[in-house]
C-alpha cells in the first residue's frame, strides 16, 4: 500500500499552523503539528525570515511528499490583507523551495472535506480533526486548521463522501460509531 | 574606499523588476537590471516558484551585499492586494534566504530620493535613474523602479540633498550641469 506524507499549512504572519499526516490507503495517521510564531516587534523581513526558516525546518524534520495550503480570505482591512498575503507568499516559497508540489484549498473546501459542510464552526473542525486522526487531545486552533487542510488534500479536496467510502460512518457532519 | 553592492527589487506577481548598483563612496555604478516575469496561466505556487528562483538566480549571479525592496500599495481591488502581497512575500523570502539584509522604502521615499519630490511621474523616475547611473538608454519601467529603490537605499533613504552634497547640482528635482 502506498504511503503519502502530507504537510498542511494554515498561513499567517503572527501564527502559521502546520500539520503533518500520513495517508496509508484510506487510513490517515497523525505525524506532527504545531505553530510557527513571529514577533510583531520585528521588521517584516525578519518575520518573513522566521516563517520561511520555520517551514523549512518542518520540511527537513518530517520530509513530507506533498503540501496543502489553505487559501486565505481577503480581509476587511486592506493592510491586513497585504500582511497575510506576504505571509502566504513566504510560506509557499518555503514549500516550493523544499521541492514540494503545493495544492491549494479554500476554507470552504477544507470544512466540507473534514466536517461535511462549509459553514462549520472552528470547534467542529477541531473536533473532526481529533476524531479522524484519533488524537488524545485537541491541537491548537492554527495547528488543527493545518491538519484539516492536509486531510482535505488526502481526500482529494472531496467531502465526507470520501470518508464514507473509506468505511467511516457519517451523520450530520459528524463521524458516528 | 568601501564598495557596497545593492540589489533593488520592485515586486509584482506578473513582473518583478530588479536592479543592481554599486556604491563607491558617493559614486553610484550601474551593474545590471531586468525583469522576472511569471505566466498568469500557471498556478500561484508555480508563479511564486518562478519568482523565488528568479531572484535567487540574480543573487547568485551578482552577489549583492544588501537588498532594498519597495513597499507596495494597498490596491483598490482586495484580490489584487492579496496577489501583490504574496509576490512581495516570495521576493523577501528569496532575499532573506540568500542571506541579504533587507531594507524597505515606500514609493514616496524612493521618489524623494531619486527625483527630489514624492509626486514625481514614472517618466521622471526613469529619467533620473538614467542620469544618476549614466545609462545609455532607459531601462524597462519595472527595472527602473528597482534601480530607483537601490539608489534610495544607497542614499540612506534620503532625498536629493544627499546627491547635492555628493557634488551633483540639483534644481527643480532634476540634475543640472
Amino acid at each position: 500500500m502506498s504511503c503519502i506524507r502530507i504537510l498542511g499549512i494554515d498561513p499567517g504572519l503572527r501564527v502559521t499552523g502546520f500539520g503533518v499526516i500520513e495517508q496509508h490507503g484510506s487510513q490517515l495517521l497523525y505525524v506532527a503539528s504545531g505553530c510557527i510564531k513571529s514577533n510583531d516587534k520585528q521588521s517584516l523581513p525578519e518575520r518573513i525570515a522566521t516563517l520561511f526558516a520555520g517551514i523549512s525546518e518542518v520540511i527537513a524534520t518530517y520530509r513530507p511528499d506533498q503540501a496543502s495550503v489553505e487559501k486565505v480570505f481577503v480581509n476587511v482591512n486592506p493592510q491586513s490583507t497585504l500582511l497575510l498575503g506576504q505571509a502566504r507568499g513566504a510560506a509557499i516559497s518555503a514549500l516550493v523551495h523544499g521541492g514540494l508540489p503545493v495544492a491549494e484549498y479554500t476554507a470552504l473546501q477544507v470544512k466540507q472535506a473534514v466536517v461535511g459542510h462549509g459553514k462549520a464552526a472552528k470547534e467542529q473542525v477541531q473536533h473532526m480533526v481529533v476524531r479522524l486522526l484519533g488524537l488524545a487531545g485537541a491541537p491548537a486552533a492554527d495547528a488543527a486548521d493545518a491538519l484539516a487542510c492536509a486531510i482535505c488534500h488526502a481526500h482529494g479536496g472531496q467531502g465526507l463522501g470520501a470518508l464514507a467510502t473509506a468505511g467511516y460512518r457519517v451523520r450530520g457532519g459528524r463521524l458516528i460509531g
